[in-house]
């Protein structure tokens, strides 16, 4: 099924798009030079928006789920990555461990996942199991799914430096889970494995701060590389380090960054002749995957949140790395904030949202699909659904695979802009690996062992 | 379209694609191991012979045409194959040069095979031309093609250390020209430009018994990894040395070689049982892609060739590489001839011959094509047809491309032996590689360079 899309397909969207072609070889070399020097995540997800005037990632998901919804079509390209990805990792491996997130043998949906991934791993030449760290798991669990495939989690066992299976001593542990309610013991100091992604790259130790800097950075240099405003990739942003909201003071100066996040906003869309509502979207930097995110148009707004909101916002995040307590991001943390310019959507399927999601596995794009939000059917005037609630993937939530696989796959040059579907989407996927890079810096400087080489 | 195939699906090769399968990560992983050792061919194409009771490569091409009729969804794959094979050749590459066959102007369907390549290399990240090295091209010429593109051929600009365009300096030269007849000077001592894959993959001069030498002794590791008889992927064959055929005593030498060929093929087709009628051919060791090749099913039919045919058989390798006379493959070379078992062609599409053709960049398979040699319809119980014609590409040939692009695309491993098309076709891109492999041995082995680096 291909989505009929409903975007605004003019102005500066399409100027961007023409950039984007017109670019293509430096792009490429561009990022073939970026993966010299640094290490792309071993797999992600980017959430992107298309706002019509704008494009910017608005969140990348370093633990990815979904792979089930990924065209067949595309499985391929995501096992070559694989192939590519586990040959400079470790090309001995022969094993590979896949760690599912909790209570994955409860969700049929999620497990469907999981078989999708292990058969990217096993046809790039990996024995693959499943292996649980959920500590209600037991003993071995076999699943059958509606299909009549049959899944099988097993209980890791834990010696003192190895992660394993019962008769199954992986090399690499690849993990599908988050770790969003902290970092668990069982993970720690596996020195003699490979633990992709590393643990600082869960989103209870990630600071959104430090990737908003680091991607700040690159669209800068990407901006110049194709003669654009990086304004029209980036979002306008703030970090807003005001402790405790439930403090004095703090409320005022929160208000005030958003006050000058706004302020900025507003002069773009001006200069842009855009005629859209500028809004903001709150939430503490270490929020994590489950933090509250608050929307506003005004910053008065701030100061009439009732005290549970507050409190809610400020909530420390669950955990950092144990054992890390004298690094940056300890328990003594102060709150702080990211204030973010919100991206209206504006794509839709019917008069649904859609946001599209660009997977990736090693530096390679290997596939999308278009996140529909069916619950919420506002109207046209509001774009910006389903920026408040967490994009959460069982609400109601279903998905479509991006057209990646329409022939023709591949960009057309000659196309006129916003008409050529592989045009969109490789635009698409260039923002998404330009997210993929500022990740790749962030976990670089967030990384707890990086002392050890430098 | 999907070829339907009319191939024995009993017997010894549904044993071989199940053994393939169930060591499909041992089988990656072994690839892995290979490529970290050896360098892969730039880009090849394997065609293959499925006997329905073994299979086998037969042939490999190094300067591969015919990308324009793999089918589309096959592109990212390619895409994805060329950008890997790039950032370890020159991370740096900006222009690619892609320099074609000679009278390439003058062949719409051959330029079609161009187009696609510079899409591939483009959406790889690379300005690419066309640099003719045609004498007859003295002058920039715009081809435009039936579907309304445009195709350029410059003549190529040979400075002292470059080949270059007018206005147009790139880092990496592609040929697609097997340099047939002779290596041009103007390609030599290019030390300054990747020049892929290199002079000495011409077939000008290669020769076959190094090839073979070298796929012999990885089938011989292979066999052993899969737990199979080697023979089931590969063919008999033997080097005779026998000096020009038109000289005395050469005859019989040859006649002794094909004897002895045969009486292992006999010994093996006993062994499974198998009613077909053995056969060997025969070629020049250095015959090239022009080369005359001999079917025979009884040594005796040697000591009734005529004297023309002797001739033919033993015409010298036309050139070797200029300046390398001192070299092991010198003109003083004494012709020497390759004798190997005949593999019966037991897929058909129709009535007609199919022929799989698996194409590789870098060292990934990237699609697949049935080439169907519709003029050559004999009866079922004849199946080496094709094997005495040169594998011509515009005698009646066409193509299909090979039913990698049907869903699924991945190998299932719990399908039965012979029934899904996908696993069928995994086994088809394992032997392909092997195939490239030996390549790439050979190519090391053959090296002109390869002191410097020792």
């Amino acid at each position: 099924m291909v989505p009929h899309l409903v975007t605004a397909l003019n102005g500066p969207i399409n100027e961007l798009e023409q950039h984007v072609l017109d670019a293509m070889p430096a792009i490429e070399r561009w990022f073939r030079l970026e993966w010299m020097e640094h290490t792309p995540p071993f797999y992600c997800a980017a959430d992107l928006r298309n706002a019509g005037f704008k494009l910017a990632p608005v969140d990348i998901e370093l633990y990815p789920e979904g792979w089930d919804h990924l065209s067949e079509d595309m499985l391929p390209l995501a096992v070559q990555a694989a192939q590519a990805a586990i040959e400079k990792i470790c090309p001995e491996a022969r094993n590979l461990l896949l760690v599912p997130r909790n209570r994955a043998h409860t969700d049929n949906f999620y497990l469907r996942n999981l078989v999708q991934l292990m058969r990217i791993f096993q046809n790039a030449g990996l024995n693959v199991r499943l292996g649980s760290i959920d500590p209600a798991l037991r003993t071995a669990k076999k699943i059958k799914l509606p299909d009549g495939q049959v899944v099988q989690l097993d209980p890791v066992i834990r010696s003192k430096r190895r992660l394993e299976l019962k008769h199954f001593d992986p090399c690499t542990i690849v993990l599908n889970n988050d770790l969003a309610s902290g970092i668990p013991g069982i993970l720690e100091e596996l020195n003699e494995q490979y633990l992709l992604p590393p643990l600082h790259a869960s989103s209870v130790v990630r600071r959104k701060s430090n990737y908003l800097r680091c991607y700040d950075e690159l669209t800068k240099r990407f901006g110049k590389l194709l003669g654009i405003d990086p304004w029209l990739i980036d979002r306008q942003n703030m970090h807003a380090k005001t402790g405790d909201l439930t403090q004095a003071g703090a409320l005022d100066a929160l208000a005030q960054s958003c006050d000058a996040v706004l302020a900025k906003i507003r002069r773009k869309y001006k200069e842009y002749r855009i005629r859209e509502k500028p809004f903001v979207t709150i939430q503490a930097d270490g929020s994590g995957k489950e933090g509250t995110v608050l929307t506003l148009h005004d910053a008065r707004e701030i100061a009439a949140l009732d005290r549970q909101t507050r409190a809610r916002l400020s909530a420390r995040p669950m955990s950092s790395i144990d054992g890390e307590d004298d690094g940056p991001q300890d328990h003594e943390e102060i709150p702080s904030f990211v204030v973010q310019e919100g991206v209206p959507n504006g794509e839709r399927i019917h008069d649904n949202v859609a946001e599209p999601v660009v997977y990736m596995m090693d530096r390679y794009v290997v596939g999308g699909l278009y996140r529909i939000h069916a619950q919420q059917q506002q109207p046209a005037s509001d774009k910006r659904s389903g920026l408040s609630a967490p994009a959460g993937r069982k609400d109601g939530a279903h998905f479509v695979p991006l057209a990646f696989s329409e022939r023709p796959h591949l960009p057309q040059p000659g196309a006129k802009p916003g008409a050529s579907v592989p045009n969109r989407f490789y635009m698409y996927g260039v923002l998404a690996r330009l997210a993929m890079v500022a990740v790749s810096y962030e976990l670089e400087a967030t990384d707890p062992d990086a002392e050890t080489y430098a």
